[in-house]
C-alpha cells in the first residue's frame, strides 16, 4: 500500500510551524526565512530556484531535502500554504506561489472551505481544491496517485490534522532552535504522539535537528 | 565573574518543562518519568541515588548530565520544584525531595511569594526561601556562592524569568521527543531568544538530543 509522508517539515523549539501575519510578501509571516534557511542552502532547492544562485550544498541537510520528491504520486496541502488569500476567493488568477511551472509536477489537492475550478499547470502539476476531511482528501489523493505515495505538503494545520488522524506513515520534522513566539503550532492537540512513532534525530551542520517519525507497526 | 548555568533541563517537543498535575507521588505530574528517563539511566544520576541500581551508562547523556555541579556555589530553585504545596506553608516540616542529605551540598534559594525560615540539611545544602525577582535573587545567591557559579534549577517558570531577564549565560536543554500537551511551557514569551545564544545540537542514542547555549558576547 502506498505510504503517507511528510518531508522537510520545519517547526521551531516552541513547536511552531510558520509565523504569524502572512501576505504575499511573506509567505510564513514574521517567521520570515528563518524556518526555512536551512534548506535553502541545499541542491534541492536551488534547483527548484529557491535560496539563491550557485549549487547548494550536499551534505545532511541535503540528503534529507532530496528525498521529498521521490515515489511521490500525489500532494495534500493547506490552504494558507497555497496562498494568502482568506475566505472566499476574491482573485481566482491565484495560482500557488510557484509560477507557470510548479516544483511538484504531479496532481495536488489543496484543502479549503472554498472550493473553485482545478487549474492545470505546466510540467504535469494540476491543483485540485477540496472541502473534505483527512480521511476523505486522502482517499480522492490515492485515486490520483498512481499507486505511489501522497505527501501531505503542510502547513501546520494540514499536518496536524492528518498526525491526529492518525494517517500519516513516515514524517520528517526539521527542528529549527528558533524560538518564534506566535503562529500555527504543529504539536497542538497531539499528547502521546511518540507511542505511535520511532523517532530518530540527526543533528546538522547547519544548526537544524532532523527528526524522523517512522510510524510502528 | 562567575556564570549562571542551567543544566540537564528537560523539554518535550511541545516545549513542556513538566506535566500537568503535580503531586507528592508524581512530581512531574502527567509526565511522569518520560522527561528525566534519559537521565536516570546515567551514573551522575545512579550516584545519587536516581534511577534506579547499576552503575549508570558513561556515554553522551553522562557527558552532559556529569557537569552539573562542578564549579556550583549555589542553586536557585523554584518553589514547584522545591515540593506540591502550594499557597500559604499547610506543612513547614516538607524539606524538598532530596531526603536527610540532599544532592545539592551547597545552598539552595527556594524562590517563593511565601518565605519562611531556612532550614539547614547535611551534606552542605541549606535551602533559604526568598521573595524575590530574578535579578534580586541572584545578587543574594552570588553573596552566597564564594564566587563559584550559579545554577538555575527549575523548574520552567523558573528558567522562562531568568531567561526573559536575560540573565542566563550558559544553558543546556535536553530535547526529549514526546508530545506532553499540557503543563507548565518554557519557551513562552522568549521570542528571538536565538539572537542572544549560540546554539549546538547533540542527539544520544537514547533518543534525546542535548542542546546547548551558550551566550554570546
Ligand atoms: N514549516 C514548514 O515546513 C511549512 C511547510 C509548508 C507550509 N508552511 C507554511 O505554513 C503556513 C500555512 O500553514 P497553516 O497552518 O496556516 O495553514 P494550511 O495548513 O496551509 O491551511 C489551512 C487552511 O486550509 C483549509 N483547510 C485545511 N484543512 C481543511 C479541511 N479538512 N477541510 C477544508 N478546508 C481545510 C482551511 O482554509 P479555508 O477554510 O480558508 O478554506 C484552513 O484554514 C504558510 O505560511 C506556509 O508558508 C510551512
Ligand atoms: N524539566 C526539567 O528538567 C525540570 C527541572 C526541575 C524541575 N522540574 C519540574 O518542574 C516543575 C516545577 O516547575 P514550575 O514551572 O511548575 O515551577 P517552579 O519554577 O519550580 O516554581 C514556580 C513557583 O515558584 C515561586 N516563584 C517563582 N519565581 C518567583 C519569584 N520571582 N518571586 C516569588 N516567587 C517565585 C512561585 O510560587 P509561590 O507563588 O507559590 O510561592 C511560583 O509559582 C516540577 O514538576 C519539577 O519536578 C523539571
Amino acid at each position: 500500500m502506498s505510504k503517507v509522508r511528510v518531508h522537510n517539515f520545519a517547526v521551531s523549539l516552541d513547536g511552531f510551524g510558520t509565523g504569524e501575519g502572512q501576505t504575499l510578501e511573506a509567505p510564513f509571516g514574521h517567521a520570515g526565512t528563518r524556518l526555512m534557511g536551512w534548506a535553502f542552502g541545499t541542491q534541492t532547492f536551488r534547483g527548484m530556484g529557491v535560496g539563491g544562485p550557485g549549487e547548494g550544498s550536499h551534505g545532511v541537510d541535503e540528503a534529507f531535502a532530496s528525498n521529498w520528491a521521490d515515489g511521490i504520486g500525489v500532494e495534500i496541502m493547506g490552504r494558507n500554504k497555497f496562498g494568502p488569500q482568506r475566505g472566499p476567493w476574491e482573485d481566482e488568477d491565484w495560482k500557488g506561489w510557484w509560477g507557470d511551472e510548479p516544483v511538484f509536477h504531479t496532481p495536488v489537492i489543496v484543502l479549503t472551505h472554498h472550493p473553485r475550478p482545478s487549474v492545470q499547470m505546466e510540467g504535469g502539476t494540476t491543483f485540485h481544491f477540496l472541502d473534505a476531511g483527512p480521511a476523505a482528501a486522502l482517499e480522492q489523493a490515492r485515486a490520483l496517485a498512481n499507486g505511489l505515495d501522497i505527501r501531505i505538503g503542510g502547513g501546520a494545520t494540514t499536518v496536524r490534522q492528518f498526525l491526529e488522524a492518525d494517517l500519516i506513515d513516515r514524517m520528517h520534522v526539521v527542528l529549527v532552535p528558533i524560538v518564534l513566539g506566535r503562529g500555527e503550532r504543529l504539536w497542538d492537540g497531539l499528547e502521546g504522539l511518540e507511542e505511535r512513532f520511532d523517532i530518530e534525530a540527526t543533528p546538522s551542520p547547519s544548526g537544524v535537528v532532523h527528526l524522523t517519525f517512522t510510524r510502528r507497526s
